[in-house]
């Protein structure tokens, strides 16, 4: 079992009949909705809110049913993934280009789980490139603002093409390095006009599951 | 003549030949987009970017060739309405769906001229309701959220059916009725996760062109 699989497992657990669980997205959540869906074949009774289409996609291919955010009255607990995460529980999310959808599934949610391999554990944030959701219209200008701000910014493209997330926005890729004042930051990009979202998740994880080659470590905030 | 032709036509005389001029939305910009398609059958030169699928498709049913905001270097001069606009040159736009397009390309103008019958011209922002565009994902708990604030919101609909912005988006309208400090509620309105854009254009406008029954007035910043 990988760092991945031994995080997800280890999510499960945190999971309760009766919760409403958010779920997020990408590789390590993927893990998380297999070890889920076995846990509801056992007879776990949960209502179940996603972040994205794949994640969608992959749950309901497993049986699990997805209800939609606007039909419950709130979300328990989510768990989702993270890029980086920080000693101040700080992260960055949307390598996958959900964090959107993530970001309005965490502030709905009264607990966060972050599961996470030891290489997303990190002293600053900054190495992994920040996403930014940016509406398509207008968005070359953005990108023109960006590098100007000195911040190296590139239009995520996947196979020659460029990306469009779930809500028909295009990502660019901030390459920082550094990062000294997230929230700082956070606030700068969403005043931006143009700026849908952007991948900094300030206060909103409150426990760290972070899978080591010889060991799980939970750490609550 | 009534006021909203009177100042179309008054706001041609300030574009030139050469000029990048963004072209916003709504029914006196329509009356603008009629006088400038004269104007360019006299011979007048510009580049012209759209702020909406309506207003490009006016101005190209009427002859004139819209560019895209992105092929632009920069726009000169912006002539658009307004929905309310007060004393300090602050207004509220969107009434008419298109807020997120007219204020990057307002953004990306170093002009902005805002054409208003008197009706428009207020002591206090408000009485209109303020336009919040919103990611339809999770869209009932914004509007929750709204209405836990006092904030009166309502989702937009357009003969009983929701009004989907041109990007995708959906409007909620918040009845407010006096809005005190316009600049710290665009601040916390664009701050909230899965807000795209509101509707209070703060120092963007330079120059209007208010039209009364017996006079038109230009107004400079």
């Amino acid at each position: 079992m990988n760092e991945k699989q031994a995080v997800a497992v280890k999510a499960v657990e945190f999971v309760e009949t009766g919760m409403v669980l958010g779920i997020g997205t990408g590789s390590t959540v993927n893990y998380f909705i297999n070890a889920l869906a076995d846990k509801i074949k056992d007879g776990l009774k949960i209502t179940a809110v996603s972040t994205s289409a794949a994640t969608t996609k992959l749950a309901e291919s497993l049986g699990i049913r997805i209800t939609s955010l606007d039909e419950v009255e709130k979300v328990d607990l989510t768990i989702d993934g993270a890029d980086e995460v920080d000693a101040q529980f700080n992260g960055i999310k949307g390598g996958g280009g959900a964090l959107l959808f993530e970001k309005i599934v965490a502030k709905a949610s009264q607990q966060n789980i972050w599961i996470v391999d030891s290489s997303k554990i990190v002293k600053q944030l900054g190495k992994f490139p920040l996403p930014v959701e940016v509406t398509t219209f207008g968005a070359y200008r953005l990108l023109q603002h960006f590098d100007e701000l000195g911040y190296r910014p590139i239009v995520r493209k996947i196979n020659s093409q460029t990306f469009i997330t779930d809500s028909g926005n295009y990502i660019i890729d901030l390459h920082l390095d550094v990062i000294k004042d997230p929230a700082n930051l956070e606030t700068e990009l969403k005043l931006i006009t143009g700026v849908v979202e952007c991948g900094l998740f300030i206060n909103i994880a409150n426990r760290i599951i972070a899978g080591y080659p010889d060991r799980i470590e939970i750490i609550n905030k």
